[in-house]
């Protein structure tokens, strides 16, 4: 029999503590094949025990490490890394550092959960200040991943060929798509469109030195569209573009439900219509995606939102554990390792250029 | 009694030329006070008078001026500028040079009109490359400007201020706002959030020599929920967040529409309640919304959507005139003039910081 799936989780990360990281446990079992997934849960063993009663969860999936150390939602990333050494979320990313676990999932504060992974782990993205983030976008064709979200302000050329390679890897390992395609985000179409920096990537990209599935420019409504698989741009645009959906859609939210409580009418076809409605309303939850690992580190974290319901938290770790499952790890490094390849041009080639200059 | 404001018009752009221009005029003097508006429609004469005669206009309010010179949709800009002289676009921007005309709407190619109205106009905001594009935003509480949306890629500081000002004196003239709050988008609503760009005209702003009413930082789902008037960014992000918001409101009316046809009972719902869907749909109608300034040129130009309907057309127009009868250039010129001072330290305080040094 193969050795179990680790996956390590910060048990007192996120609004709702134990509650929700037990109740997501729970609820990843009861849709998933749970067979060779097992748990380490970092926190107050009281409290985790007191859950895994009431969801009935034994220590055969369960493995329980006490601390009463906890990383406080508002607490400074520069504080929890100095101060947070033994707290739940510590600990829960030191046993990924060790090996003993998989993949580490914390619904934890953000800042601190980029610092200690980063100061644990170390980036393996060589590009990167700090992890990225991928967004998993509900689209007309299913989901695209966009990348990245929130983490690097400003990106160059080589940072937005290292999002490439990170989230076609998570696409294809994640969302099951066997050659994701992947865009660039720009203004336009055209190859003389958008800045120097994605201009830069688009070139090396299009070169074709990197095996990804590349399909040139798209635009901020080819998202939605499902236009490719992967969309990659840098953090600020990213954070921006998906603060921007969510408010949208938000929006709009807002004003159907104005129109369908407007008047005694149109509350009787809402009702009529309500199963209808759920459905539409599920394909765009935020429980139903929740999940965003932090990508560019020696090893596999997953931030669940601080809000998540339990449905939302078994979906973090249903991320964590396909993605530990996967060769993501591999074929991101194999593909990191080509493009430093490419940035070092070989001494013939360098040599020849000499001659002719 | 005063003179007229005449408004020149591009009667050839756009996808449906005359029929929708025409159509267009109509529906303003149908929605609108008329009093002391004319228009000077540029075009194919015969063709306008066919238009003119089935809308029941004449020519009190509409003067014709024949060309048969037409730019057109695909035509590349640098083509336009050399080879445009004399057609319907390039006429209806040179009325608005010669002062005949208060200002200019066309429905033409976007990348001709930013490039004609550049040359024969000129930049009043000395730090822009090309004239500034601003959205009519539709959000809870009413319509935010959210400005560059398209043509200025990688903004400075100085930019970004220019757009604030711009957008200020826009929201002001024609949505009415007495004193527009004013907001710079960015990642966080922290002071060291962001890029240099970002937080340097942060400083400027927050320093108050300029009188804009500035609020701060804000974040993509602030637009839609309208925390400021008036929305500040980069063209390039501008373009990426408007373009994923239209994405998204597409891909979230998709949802709705398949959910209220997906079977007898939703559908019989969804008639009952059509009334009140069709007044939601009304808020987000993109020709309830139409037309967009090009912000920046010494003269005023109202790019529509080539795609417009006369309703949307008759919008365009009315954006036009709010302009031509504000005191949106004086108020534009001046604010300039202080960003202008602001840059040039006065000699007294030149001489004091030598003496310090």
């Amino acid at each position: 029999m193969a050795s179990p799936t680790l996956i390590s989780l910060d048990a007192m990360g996120g609004d709702h503590g134990p509650s929700v990281v037990v109740g997501g446990v729970k609820d990843y079992l009861s849709r998933h094949d749970g067979e060779g997934v097992r748990f380490l849960l970092h926190g107050d063993e009281a409290a985790i025990r007191a859950e895994m009663a009431r969801c009935a969860l034994t220590d055969a999936v369960c493995d329980v490490r006490h601390t009463d150390k906890v990383v406080a939602m508002d607490e400074k990333p520069a504080q929890a890394m100095r101060r947070g050494k033994g707290s739940s979320l510590w600990n829960a990313i030191e046993a990924v550092k060790t090996g003993e676990a998989a993949a580490a999932v914390s619904a934890g504060n953000t800042g601190a959960l980029m610092a200690i992974s980063k100061l644990l782990l170390r980036m393996a993205a060589p590009g990167l200040e700090r992890p990225a983030i991928v967004a998993s976008w509900p689209t007309t064709r299913g989901y695209t991943a966009v990348l990245d979200v929130g983490a690097n302000i400003g990106s160059d050329a080589k940072q937005l060929i290292e999002f490439a390679i990170m989230g076609e890897a998570f696409q294809s390992a994640v969302h099951g798509v066997a050659k994701p395609t992947v865009g660039l985000l720009n203004v336009g179409s055209e190859d003389m469109k958008g800045h120097d920096e994605v201009r830069e990537a688009h070139a090396i990209l299009r070169e074709g030195g990197i095996p990804l599935n590349y399909h040139g420019f798209v635009e901020g409504d080819d998202i939605a569209k499902g236009t490719v698989d992967v969309v990659v741009t840098d953090g600020f645009t990213g954070n921006i573009a998906l603060k921007t959906a969510e408010g949208t859609a938000r929006f709009i939210s807002g004003l159907l439900k104005e129109a369908l409580t407007s008047g005694p009418i149109a509350k009787l076809g809402a009702l009529i219509a309500m199963p209808a409605l759920k459905r539409m309303a599920a394909r765009i939850d935020p429980n139903a995606i929740n999940g965003g690992p932090l990508l560019g580190l020696n090893g596999i974290v997953v931030k669940s939102h601080g809000g998540a319901t339990p449905r939302g938290y078994g979906n973090a770790i249903r991320i964590a554990v396909d993605l530990a499952r996967s060769d993501y790890m591999a074929k991101v490094g194999a593909n990191l390792g080509r493009l430093a390849a490419l940035e070092q041009p070989a001494p013939a080639a360098e040599t020849l250029g000499e001659t002719h200059q």
